[in-house]
């Protein structure tokens, strides 16, 4: 089972996302558990403080070390401390992606350190094994940030997707994007489903899929066509796509 | 007053986050109004379905695109239909960055369309004006990227966040990481706060720190410094730090 520690000093935001959807269904079936604490719990100053100003001047305020220090010892001590990924939720950290989430979801436990609205001393870096960014936009807290990479981490863990196959065929495990597809009615508002679809023929189906898969990545995100490894037929639709669409 | 929609099949998850934090502070203020709707309670089928196979076959489900097309037709009208951004949450959209924050929050009206596991019918992007991904990794469904989204938009907006001049001087909006901060105390477990940042002299003090943002940004996001525009002085240090990096 893993185990996943969560640092924050918002632990009612983890309520609604944490019970609903996959995460909490990982932990109904016993594949996850989830630990919240809040570490103004751990401050050893008599107002419980948790920031203070920055050495030098500057706005805003700054994490103080000793409460995490305390808190990550605190679970230390309940837990084998060395198989461990201390996660620290940072602008400037290593951009999250799948395959992060894909060794993420290998590990045992996993500890998030969410900040907010402020910076973090620069000690607390020492105490942690990675320093991640969610993406290059400011957020007022890494609670969120925290959230989406559990998401993504969990649903990789063997029996949380109902569906075996769903957790390998989605956009960026496959390196395109999604082909369009369609569900009934067959025309909405005189918008059609296309012929292909619609006709039984497998093979042209699964050609018609890959073509519009390749188009789609094309237009969109062409520096994911950059890092694929490409099949003769592959190469050959995309030669047609990119004729189509000059 | 900026008003957000939210279309989702679970519209617990948005529970504790919207209370918390910066968003459930703007909403207090009157500066921003939050409705969630789950639109499952617009389709017109008896048993309530909002999915179906795929025409062509393949795994998973899609959603219909008539509950999202008369979810989307009852918020037009009650609010004034040409003013607004229709976002749908997709691995296969345009990634979500700050330029994309800054713009969302000069509008007056944004609906976020969220899918949850399965993919949309192709016909429910003709009812948007975006697609966007929050970065390239695989979510089990949109919410925690609308959550995201949101919360990068609502903290720029105007009298949200306490101190104005914080959304501004964050990293991502300077274009360089920030530099390493500290606060008391001035030694911990052994780990000092150097001597520069405690001795007063601004000058030096303003020097160290764009100095370290800009080693910070060098070693771990080279690709920020390529759209940078620097100064003189900055080009300098830089070069500084490349010869004490080497």
């Amino acid at each position: 089972m893993m185990r996943i520690d969560i640092l924050t000093l918002f632990p009612r935001m983890f309520e609604g996302p944490m019970g609903e959807s996959i995460i909490g269904k990982a932990v109904e079936k016993n594949l996850l558990e989830i630990n919240v604490s809040n570490f103004r719990e751990f401050s050893d100053n008599k107002h419980q403080a948790v920031d203070d100003y920055p050495y030098g001047g500057g706005a805003g305020m700054l994490l103080k070390v000793q409460p995490i220090y305390d808190n990550l010892k605190a679970i230390d001590q309940e837990t084998s401390a060395a198989q461990k990924r201390v996660i620290l939720l940072d602008p400037a950290g290593k951009p999250f992606d799948q395959k992060m989430a894909e060794e993420f979801s290998s590990e045992e436990h996993l500890v998030f350190i969410c900040g907010h609205y402020e910076g973090y001393d620069e000690r607390i870096r020492s105490l942690v094994t990675d320093e991640v960014s969610l993406g290059d936009y400011v957020l007022t807290g890494g609670e969120l940030g925290a959230m989406v990479m559990i998401d993504a981490t969990v649903r990789l863990l063997p029996d949380v997707l109902g569906n075996n196959t769903s957790a390998q065929t989605d956009s960026h495990s496959t390196g395109l994007l999604e082909h369009p597809q369609y569900t009934r009615p067959a025309e909405f508002n005189g918008m059609k489903v296309p012929e292909v679809l619609t006709n039984g023929n497998h093979k042209l189906i699964a050609q018609w899929q890959l073509k519009e898969s390749l188009r789609r990545t094309y237009l969109r995100r062409p520096d994911m066509l950059e890092k694929l490894k490409m099949t003769d037929e592959m190469k050959k639709l995309l030669e047609e796509v990119k004729k189509e669409e000059e």
